[in-house]
């Protein structure tokens, strides 16, 4: 397939990087034009303008907030895109970004699919990402060749494309109340002077499996927050934009401003950075004992 | 081997059949003495004090709470019990309590094991419990079979028997925890028109495997929380126990204030006997959608 | 004084009305013109565009929201504004926005004055408002005498604009605790048959004089929501700004989201344009006591 | 008046001794003697053990907290009082215990009145207290010149003693949540630069005047949290003891939640002998600006 490529951080460049060895053709454009460079090797043509990558069978974008996304998704890109490209963006936006940028390619006769992807830069590398996609059926077949190269698992969630952006924030809302829940849980053993690996151990044998468990668990067990898998910012950018979207629905989070508020407290003791995990250090310093 | 086995409530009922066919000897006692009948026909003992059961072996007992706990287990059982029995509390009871009835055991001579076991009666009826245990290990190594006989694995935690109830609540703490999330996001996902199952399917099959997340969110899908496999009132006694643990070494839990909350708003509108999951329920009303 | 007036909603018209009262000249500007006409009748020149309110000595505006000014003080009105005109922004808006302005302004020659004022619509046709003021010192000593119509007293912040707007929303914010915390106490003495009454009587005659625990204290003691003195959506509107500007400084404001949730439910159950004080209903609602 | 005074910390000494000063006769009891000789200048007895002050007119009570009074007024003590005696339990007590007191005193024909005071020890030395009172009218009647010497106002809130428990708690907490929400207050200023003490003059000349936002929200100002005139750990006495009575009647109190964990927090860095303001220390350290 000819395929455009917009927004090549970490997630990005891995996802455009296999669908290079998958054999497709792929123009990519990125803000910094040095980090498209490399994928050149792989036989990606590198353009000047975002109107070089969208067009094709379909252009992917994979930018980093919604103020990326309004910039470069402008009028007049979508003026000049062809009719009928699928517009597939695999970002985590707001609800209220996706249901906007929904009806401007509509009005255009662009196909606009709401894609987005769970998994850290590892997974997407491993071509094992978790693609929930939302949008016309019909563009989602068209693009499921790409999905089944970047993901493991693409789940349909529907038509109305903002619907994927909803389960994404409610998923990455999940995960943040669970680490959050660890670090809350880890300070709690500490204070009593138990282990925090030896209670892990015991939930991730039985009622938590999985990686979000063990994984972030184990950092806080070990109190290492970098490098960071999952930066604690972006944790934060997440738990906004899914209070966002609860609140245009008058909708109460009471967990999620929990995490939003230790959240904060992380940022501003400077671990921005640092890994989601981070929370169990503010979990810790609360009851002083960091 | 010869146990007493005190409290025969759902859970007690089940790990008491299960020793008995297992093969041991069970002398039984509970308040109410209809609850033993039963287990005669399994070849129990049923004897009218606890001080009947208070011997042996062994002497195993899962009370309904602190306060079953400290009636039962007085100064003058411990008294005439006969020095070095070993007597494994099964119940999820406070760290204070546990700490209070380690120290009364020993003085007299008695082991005390504190071995909270993870299950709901189902998981007691097939023997499939996750047990915590803590103690002395000479205490526990003794115990191990029966152990066995209840439960399909044993965690150690060390030698202080309050540090396994720490460990459970902080699992109950976790679970619930994770409960009043899926209740959360089920608010958020219906008040953009979201279906809790499609968003359910996504999650339990990818980073959230495990039967917490696919069982509670289930209920919660679908607005089904009778009958109930674990009541939100025992929810919220072991919330309590989990905040009350937090309070003795200043730690805050926000997040199981939140779920503290929102099982009390459960009980306001009486729905202490239904499933835990009907934190469900308490996010959809929040949020003008029950 | 030659004075501009944009935004002529409940508490725009007091003021505008008082401002013209004392003898002044005022250019009105209403996006819906029939708010303006009545204004006509004490002397005011109703015009059709801001632009024609945007000169003479000052400039004062009352905009209902951040949008609403975003919208207004666009980039051609200020080109065309006589430089040295002082702009006084009256409306509680986001510090993020005051920021914004004060700079697009400034590097146009134009003043611009952040002076929120503390009041509801009553208080503003009394002339008795506080009035918060920030900005440069000549700027604002050059509108003190429109200050002295409408307000009882000025509180200069400093020269920094957005600081006046910090400390409104502070204030909004502690207002808002305090409705929620009356309402979650009234929810307290429901539950164990004590009248709110009596409560407020020995609260209000001891240690929280002041209208705020008697006003809103006594609408929660008889339920009455309405007619609105100030509405639960406008409070939730100002809570989201503390929110956002705490946000921006990485600060937790734990209470705040609290009466964010407790607000976002009066919304979900169609209270928004009932009084702030439906806060108590939110809180008897969760009582099951509603 | 022949009257009994049980419990000389700051507070029971301060009305004792006013007591004293108006006339009555006055029989002392402290769990240490020497807490009670200063009183005998004033022309105390002292008395050796409570049921020495258990008699005559009326008895008066200030202990610590629920297990001080359960210790002091047992059965024995109970069963040897005359008969008619009245009890004032002036002490912060919970309402559970008020209730089970209550209970005791009756079938024994003695009258127990809960009268608990509002005010610190200064006050109590002013003779300015609030005294918030419930029981029989009769009891309270007779006791009615002791409450004129000790306190400036009289509030009777019926004849179920635990009444008056339930309105101190409400206050008590209405005045947490506002020192609460003064320390959050501050850190948001702190954030952008603003001075607390502007803050403060806008809000205690306006809408929040009264001693609880100027004295708190000054020692806020100033980072100045010695001497302590009101402990954090009191405070958080009484935020525990207001969760309580909030969860006995299954009402959420998610405010309380905040400032418990707030005090936790406090508590756990070394602070619960710092004042109550002290919150906005806790608020400091989680934006970073400790």
């Amino acid at each position: 397939m000819d395929i455009g490529f917009i927004g090549l951080g970490g997630m990005g460049h891995a996802m455009a990087e296999n669908i290079l060895k998958a054999g497709h053709q792929v123009r990519v454009w990125n803000r910094t034009r040095e980090r498209a460079e490399p994928l050149a090797a792989f036989g990606a043509t590198i353009v000047d303008e975002p109107a070089g990558a969208f067009s094709g069978d379909a252009v992917l974008s994979m930018l980093a907030d919604d103020a990326a996304a309004r910039e470069v998704f402008d009028a007049a890109l979508l003026e000049h895109a062809p009719r009928d490209l699928v517009h597939v963006n695999l970002a985590t936006v707001s609800v209220a970004l996706a249901e906007t940028l929904a009806h401007e390619h509509a009005v255009r006769g662009i196909h606009y699919v709401a894609a987005p992807v769970m998994g850290r830069p590892d997974v997407a590398a491993a071509g094992k990402l978790t693609v929930i996609a939302a949008g016309s059926a019909e563009a989602i077949d068209r693009v499921q060749p790409i999905f089944d190269v970047i993901g493991q698992k693409t789940w349909r969630i529907g038509s109305l494309p903002q619907h994927a952006n909803v389960v994404k924030l409610a998923a990455n809302f999940t995960l943040a109340a669970a680490v959050e829940t660890m670090g809350e849980a880890s300070a709690l053993l500490a204070g009593h002077g138990v282990a925090m690996a030896d209670f892990l151990d015991v939930i991730t044998s039985s009622v938590f499996p999985g990686p979000v468990y063990s994984g972030y668990g184990r950092m806080i067990a070990e109190g290492r927050y970098e490098p960071a898998m999952f930066k604690a910012r972006l944790g934060l950018k997440d738990v906004r934009l899914a209070l966002a979207a609860a609140d245009a629905c008058s909708t109460p989070l009471p967990v999620a401003s929990v995490v939003r508020d230790s959240l904060l407290e992380a940022m501003a003791h400077g671990d921005g950075d640092k890994d989601f995990a981070v929370l169990g250090k503010v979990a810790a310093r609360r009851a002083g004992r960091e």
